[in-house]
């Protein structure tokens, strides 16, 4: 029995957050962003993992234009994974995804990730159980050796979306000339799978957790954003980074001469 | 107190194996693993990852020219590891060997691999020793990913040589004009550090068995070659492999039309 049952989680933001004040609230901590991934490049020492996992329409393209879109792009990557190519096929689950991994000094975003491959695979039955199960046990290894060999603090978020919701946005793409570059008429069968997705994240909660998992209620983009922005702000907040110093004027032979 | 003791291994070959006899074998197993690589690369499923280790002058060259050498270049890959790279660095210590694990169907040599970072770093004392401690469980995860997850088959090789061949080859290298090309004034400070590098060696040994070290005799190169080429002959036998089948005709709209 899963400890998280996404059915009993809310997908809008709690009452006492007004949407113009979080907005607000929003705008300075974008500010403060800019300031600390700059510091994160300056000091070269952590570096800042961000997954994106949610269901279609969840909002994932929009977190990252808006939280991740106002850093200097120097020190910041996205990295989306779509179906993997044949060469990826040919090596185990993990090789595409830690080629992507963040250089000290950086922030690395993945629009959807590892987990792509216990969850679609599993909710279509393309690999057997036993070897979701190893799948488990290889992420976690995977998110120790990143967290434990290069300083990496990553931070995995669900973009927790209704289903009403997400139908919703899916139509738009239908209608919204903007938007109609998104649409894939996969993506209403695949939201009529809604329930065995949730199954699958479930699953991931409970057994890939050693990175904890935040579920953000997505159904309102502001509070799903400044939830996002938040997050990302306290822990680079918590790391103390410092700009270096000048280094020590060097004492060799070329100075000597 | 590790179970392995360098010093009481031989480094030369058991009496029964004269050095004729044992090259004609040599080159009749050279002739098998043409057609087992063949074999491999057909079949598409399997991968092979060899890693050689040694101290300098240990003969991985030698190896590589005359064991993998035979095979079609198309299906077998040799990496050197050297010193790391900025960008390297910026990076987990696995980062760099697992973009160059097999693909399915290939044959991957390894001239040194993720093992210097817990025998070069820790003689000279680079990371503390509760760092090595730590790789040593990222690299038996890492080589468990492979294992598991691409169906990669891993041998591990440490060519032993003793200390007075290591010396006679590296003195070689100051006098043969076809050998300068491998000189390295380092190496000599480096033997020095003989005893040192066992020591990390056997705790390797000790440490990461999970795949089994496979500790070659390396003082006769004839004799190495023959115990390596028939290690991997026995490998790749073992694996009973097919050639596939042809796929079964299509049945679908473009047949129909």
């Amino acid at each position: 029995m899963p400890t998280v049952k996404l059915s009993s989680l809310a997908t809008t933001a709690p009452q006492k957050f007004g949407k113009e004040q979080t907005k607000e609230q929003f705008r300075r901590i974008q500010d403060e962003l800019d300031d600390l991934q700059n510091l994160l490049y300056a000091e070269h020492k952590h570096s800042l993992l961000v997954v994106l996992q949610g269901m279609d329409a969840s909002g994932k393209d929009g977190v990252i234009r808006n939280v991740f879109g106002m850093m200097n792009p120097m020190g910041v990557q996205v990295q989306p994974f779509k179906a993997p190519t044949e060469e990826q096929m040919d090596h185990d689950f993990l090789w595409r995804i830690h080629q992507h991994a963040p250089a000290k000094g950086m922030i690395q975003v993945f629009n959807r990730s590892h987990y792509e491959d216990v969850l679609v695979q599993r909710v279509h039955k393309w690999v057997d159980e036993k070897t979701i199960k190893r799948r488990f046990d290889a992420i976690n290894d995977f998110e120790k050796l990143l967290t434990e060999h290069n300083d990496t603090h990553i931070l995995k978020f669900y973009l927790h979306v209704s289903p009403e919701e997400q139908k919703q946005r899916l139509e738009e793409r239908t209608q919204d000339p903007t938007k109609m570059w998104k649409y894939n008429e996969k993506d209403f069968a695949e939201a009529k799978l809604f329930k065995t997705y949730w199954k699958a994240y479930e699953d991931v909660f409970e057994n890939c957790n050693k990175v904890p998992w935040i579920i953000v209620p997505a159904d309102q983009n502001w509070y799903k954003e400044y939830v996002i922005a938040k997050t990302v702000r306290d822990t680079l907040k918590s790391l103390k980074m410092k700009f270096p110093k000048l280094p020590a004027p060097k004492n060799n032979e070329d100075n000597k001469s």
